[in-house]
């Protein structure tokens, strides 16, 4: 009998952040696809559009008027998800759980340049993103134990506005998947006394075949449990639990390693890659998080190319995870691209 | 200061199936939408096309030649995602953890109708569509521990031909979903004695306000912990484990109430209502499961219209479900729509 081959056999693997499998199966990238066809966005968009809430002097639908912003811009989003006075209630009962839930949802412009996206601004500008993050983390995680940093980008992925510009929404409970991690990490560091994340950095730094890119203080790793196509995770090479304590050398290194895997997203279907990116900083509650390693995921569901996405439904729903190619396949394709932005290159 | 009122104020509500929390936002749903709009499936169907590999008679990618069928037709997948003889491999390494898979995809083409849908058939075709899901689950029941019966519908749905049909998949393992649920109704099993779904749809019934449809042998709920706008969870009111076990009469019950709810769904927006749906049968590993109820989830993407649907990314995919109506609110909107299909109502 012919022996396992992992890029050949379908096979199950573990992610050990969230406890829970993906179905990897090889060869169905090669089925035929007549299902939808999205539209690429190859819309050339103006650096100012006099209907977009989001540039600079615009008013917004509430009647803010936007400042004539040169950096980056905070406010609260006027739809908010969450609100910080919401009143205290909750009940047990085992079928009927709930919990009355405070916070905030804020929006982050990335800059006052109607036309650019994360890859396509200066590393300086990018800075001025990285430390906005950094600033949105250490204020509200003072006030609440749950701080989420992110990006949704491109209307495949429920982005309403093209103004280059992410989110951050923070609460007083830890969300489904901050509990999860949290367990993980805690269960790791108790059996191994050391950071999960920074141990698993270390190891795919070995091996070399799932990194993407790095840098002195960063790595993005296509993870061993990638479930989206293109898939990554961007990690420290130092301990560190929270975007709030970030270095400025650090800060620098990140705002460079983030330019170079979204230049490298565009790069791999000539578009601008639709993505959610988000950061999963430590639980803010006061106490030390040796175990917590900080860290980034891209989710980005293009598949073959810049209108055949992968659709999560179906099995995926009601079972798990499942992938047309494997992560090793997808690392080889976003290792062999340029990481200077297509649009630049000529220049 | 006000008191707590779940259909204004942000709330989680815990899912006791999967032990998770879903956010609900009340009044989110107001907020203008300047992003993507999809296009509703309008198109008129012929009732046979040559150019669909589901059709009766003609030749699939493989070469095969569909028989001219006449109620369901079954066939294993050209690009099966599971092998039943993929070689068994494990590694237990903590960070790098897989194990092989062995298992087996088939399709299900519902009607030779291409033009049809499941509210479309006969109540006598729809429970030729009924015993076959009962027959797969049952024969596959007997080689693998875990039978997943599902329909992608809808282009949206990443479903790629609009010929009825849908997927039932089997495994060795069990998959992370099942296996989160096996635990769930093991606990509640435990500390009840009841199976926590029975408990479930007989609180449901009592309250009423969640109820969408249902007769003598089954129930439709918006679940009080919902995450899609319109999800709903489909129950027997009588104690049963797997699809496998019904009898004639309960088979030809839930024909009815499926016919019902997806009515229902297409009366919503006037239009062919995308979703994913699919069935959790007990685990078959040959011990009995007092604690498992048999159960159908439909997961419908859209939210306020044919083409504006409610994105899972960014918040969702990094921190839990979000929603923006309750369930309740859109168990009044379910309730108040004929059973009967807009396009039959004429007639
Ligand atoms: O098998 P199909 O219908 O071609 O494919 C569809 O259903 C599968 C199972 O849910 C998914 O993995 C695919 O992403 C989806 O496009
Ligand atoms: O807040 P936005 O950008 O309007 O909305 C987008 O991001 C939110 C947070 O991930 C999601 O809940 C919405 O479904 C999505 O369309």
């Amino acid at each position: 009998s012919v022996p396992f081959e992992p890029s050949d056999h379908p096979h199950r693997r573990y992610n050990p952040l969230l406890q829970e499998w993906v179905l990897v199966s090889p060869h169905r990238a090669r089925r035929p696809w007549q299902g939808q066809q999205d539209e690429p966005d190859q819309s050339v968009l103006p650096t100012y559009d006099e209907s977009c809430y989001l540039c600079p002097g615009n008013t917004r639908i509430n009647g803010e008027v936007n400042p004539a912003f040169a950096g980056t811009f905070v406010f609260t989003n006027d739809f908010a998800a969450l609100q910080p006075d919401t009143p205290d209630s909750a009940s047990s009962d085992p079928l009927f759980r709930y919990e009355s839930e405070q916070g905030c949802s804020r929006v982050i412009c990335f800059s006052p340049d109607h036309s650019k996206t994360l890859p396509l601004l200066t590393n300086e500008e990018r800075v001025g993103v990285v430390k906005c993050w950094m600033a949105q983390t250490a204020e509200l995680g003072e006030s609440y134990q749950w701080v989420q940093v992110f990006e949704n980008k491109g209307a495949m992925m429920g982005c309403s506005n093209p103004h280059p510009h992410g989110q951050v929404w923070a609460q007083r409970h830890l969300p489904t998947q901050a509990a999860r991690k949290q367990a993980s990490f805690a269960e790791y560091y108790q059996q191994h006394q050391r950071a999960l994340l920074l141990d698993y950095a270390e190891r795919e730094i070995a091996v070399k075949e799932r990194v993407v890119c790095s840098n002195k203080d960063w790595l993005v790793v296509v993870p061993y449990w990638a479930a989206w196509p293109f898939e990554t995770l961007l990690l420290p090479r130092f301990s560190v639990s929270s975007l709030a304590d970030l270095s400025e050398t650090q800060a620098r290194n990140l705002a460079i390693i983030v330019g170079e895997i979204t230049s490298k997203y565009d790069n791999l279907f000539n578009t601008s890659f639709p993505y959610s990116m988000g950061w999963h900083s430590q639980p803010f509650d006061d106490k030390a998080h040796p175990e917590w390693g900080l860290h980034a995921h891209f989710f980005p569901p293009l598949l073959r190319s810049a209108s055949v996405r992968k659709f999560m439904v179906g099995y995926e729903m009601m079972a798990e995870a499942q992938r047309d190619l494997t992560p090793e396949q997808a690392a080889r394709q976003l290792q062999a691209l340029s990481a200077t932005h297509y649009k630049e290159a000529g220049q």
